[in-house]
């Protein structure tokens, strides 16, 4: 497969995928489905080739890379269910009532697919959040076929990636050109400008986000930018949880912030403990022994030297334990009181990599005021004892986040049904998901047939109800079962 | 009601919908379909008034007007219905999975509040697109306070409408300021970009609402602006629906285009005609006597006159019957073939007001070529006769449109839980409608809670389904009934 390099390369790339775009308009749904579980199924049975790789590439070690093509052919597997169940298409049917004023016509609306959709790979999941990606799953089950602009930290794994999943598609029998790779960020912009994208999505820094979304904005017809950018995470350890199981909690948050080199957008980056707790020491005790790490580029090492110099020179932050950075980095910890922490806002921003700012208060209460000088979050977590009040602390969080934890840690986002990884923004620029099943409404818009006859109707509105899906018909949502 | 007129009224009036917004989040679902039932039963027992405000202020007649009140309140009591059913919330549950790889913890989720919504206020729709208009009453079933940007058309019937409202909550016992109004195109954009408003709405032309649409998403922190701007709601008339019936479409048409003197964002401007059809004429002869119209604004009339004299100055276009404009408007007919259509760009915009276009064409084949050089539009809409192939015109409308008539006419939107008023850029700027059950989701956001003490969660995602609504319970859709 010869990536999108070259201006003559894009138009090119987007005629295929127009073509591509026709072809899969009249591809039924439950075949389209299968197309998604034979990429799953090539993936698995390419895995040890392809981990291989991206060992090579990324630095991640073999078990979580092992583990991530698990997870990624789950979410292709996932999206092939989506598909089946139907509810995906919304499909509402209104009858005609010539007794109303004025008089109702029939109507029926279903989502259908936007077009082409360009997705930007991510450094910190060679699978799934890249080619075969979460992204990529959600575009395909919408019937949208995908470019995807390859992250440059796995340039053969993106490569070879889509060489398999190409290979898959034409043994059963599916479009050409359902998936297609672009490499360098001038194309990545130049794919986000041009007029036959429909959206785009992107998993990265909030600096590089807001480039491509202002692009995506600025054109002269605005398309969706999906961009899943920055995010802190914030925790509260309330008195009670501090005084019950510190040595656990320190272990638990070890664990989590330095998880992958810290390099998940759900690391937990600002924790808020009791003064006096012995959590900021524990925490340098309970560290795992997987340090130090590669991070996964040099821009990223570059940028984790930059924001941990930037935590530690304010002068009201104390350092536990400092990172080493620069080719080689181990894990940073950081105390500040919450006081220093609401005066200064560059403490609220996000550090990529292993290290954790601990924020310490003297009252529950302040740290709801602190919450909400936060930006937007992924995640925000709470650790509590059964029984004490914590309301007005969920409630601060729900404001700033999009999943809230009760006594868990954010790193893990499992790909289910119910799952959003969102928040307002800079954690996303959408009121979307990029993660669960609801991700794939980001490629899809609404379409009405007014007085239609029936043989005029895409299946899933005609009056037998053919694909079996769940509809809601005047006014009622029903079962096909 | 003193509107919102300088900036620290601005301030003011984010604090108190902010107060709003939060006393909202803890009102029972079945409380705030009640508020919409109050707004609704007070806008009609009001009805002679306003109406009387309405006629005065906008020239338009009043059975129109009463009529419209009528939608306004049937907009609000579906919103109502919307609310009690409850897939609104879109509640999802999965359960815990220990023996998962990795174990899934318990996620539960749904949409909820986006926060303070700005709503710019229609000049053509003084009840349905205003104060107490669609998304008005969209933003406030899904709990989210309101500032409406009132339409300099009618600033009277603006404040009045408030009045109305405001005593109506009050009176059930709602929140106070669930409705604020603000006054001044500055004050809009102000608003905009007031970081306390999460969401922004508007419905006018596409040189305003770009102009929204750019301070939205030149936010720090961008959000959402839902825009529903221009459209010229092609319509095609085939061979045999032309011989068959040319005299009827011609009465048809004449009346659509005319309607409220032209001063919908569904009518049809573009009309697709075989060559030598009789419609052209007999559309001159169908004219109702409703002519001439008195515009809603001096800005509509003067936009009138000056794309109406830009259509009919291009050397290609004949003009059947002139428009008068300037204070007094009379319908507009103009005829071009179709390669001079393909050949001249300025012939697709949007000429709000009663004018036509008529394209003649050769080859049903070629329309469907001159379709895909058109903009996105809210409607398309093919006449044909049983038999007829129209396959490729319905597929080429469906990929410019939101919605597709078959033998009818664009204007005239029933608001009902399938309907979608809405379409590519720029007929909207969003993949939401602004018509229908789902214009509620524009104010809504997932969030999902992880491994909640059930008496944590809110009352849709408790064990026992409290609000009895439909959920989806690990992976299947379930009706509470």
């Amino acid at each position: 497969m010869t990536p999108i390099t070259r201006p003559d390369d894009i138009d090119r790339a987007l005629q295929r995928a127009t073509t591509a775009a026709a072809r899969l308009r009249v591809v039924p749904d439950r075949d389209r489905a299968d197309h998604l579980d034979a990429a799953a199924d090539a993936l698995d049975g390419n895995a040890a080739e392809l981990v291989d790789i991206a060992a090579h590439e990324t630095h991640l070690d073999r078990a979580r890379l092992v583990g991530e093509v698990a997870r990624t052919t789950g979410q292709l597997r996932m999206f092939s269910a989506v598909v089946r169940d139907g509810s995906y298409l919304e499909a509402t049917l209104d009858s005609a009532d010539p007794h109303a004023t004025p008089p109702r016509p029939d109507l029926r609306r279903m989502l259908v697919p936007l077009g082409p959709i360009v997705n930007f790979a991510a450094s910190n999941f060679p699978f799934a959040f890249s080619v075969a990606g979460g992204d990529t799953a959600a575009a395909l089950a919408a019937a949208c076929p995908v470019i995807v602009k390859a992250h440059e930290g796995h340039p053969l794994l993106s490569r070879r990636t889509a060489e398999i999943l190409t290979a898959a598609f034409t043994a059963i029998g599916a479009p050409d050109d359902l998936v297609q790779v672009a490499e360098g960020r001038e194309t990545g912009v130049a794919l986000v400008r041009h007029p036959e994208v429909k959206a785009a999505t992107f998993t990265g820094s909030t600096r590089v986000g807001r480039v491509l979304f202002d692009a995506a904005a600025s054109r002269p017809d605005p398309i969706p930018f999906y961009g899943e950018l920055g995010s802190v995470n914030p925790v509260v350890v309330t008195p009670g949880a501090d005084a019950a199981r510190a040595p656990a909690l320190a272990v638990g948050l070890a664990s989590s912030f330095t998880l992958g080199g810290g390099q998940f957008c759900t690391k937990p980056g600002i924790v808020f403990v009791p003064t006096g707790s012995r959590i900021p020491q524990l925490v340098v005790d309970g560290l795992p022994s997987s340090a130090p790490w590669q991070l996964l580029t040099d821009s990223i090492d570059a940028g984790f030297d930059r924001s941990w110099h930037r935590l530690v020179s304010a002068t009201s932050t104390e350092v536990i334990l400092p990172a080493s950075t620069r080719g080689s980095a181990t894990a940073g910890v950081a105390r500040v009181s919450l006081d220093d922490f609401v005066a200064d806002p560059e403490l609220r921003d996000e550090v990529f990599g292993p290290a954790v700012l601990l924020v310490e208060y003297r009252d529950l209460d302040d740290v709801r005021a602190a919450l909400a000088l936060l930006q937007g979050s992924l995640t925000g977590t709470v650790h509590a004892e059964p029984g004490e009040e914590t309301t007005d602390i969920v409630e601060a969080l729900a404001s700033i986040a999009g999943r809230i934890l009760f006594d868990g840690w954010p790193t893990g986002v499992a790909v289910t049904w119910s799952q959003h990884h969102g928040g307002p923004w800079p954690a996303t620029t959408s009121i979307f998901t990029s993660v669960g099943a609801t991700a794939i409404r980001r490629f899809q818009r609404p379409l009405v047939f007014q007085s239609a006859p029936d043989g005029a109707l895409p299946e899933p509105l005609r009056d037998d109800n053919p694909w079996k899906i769940p509809r809601r018909v005047d006014g009622t949502l029903a079962l096909p079962f």
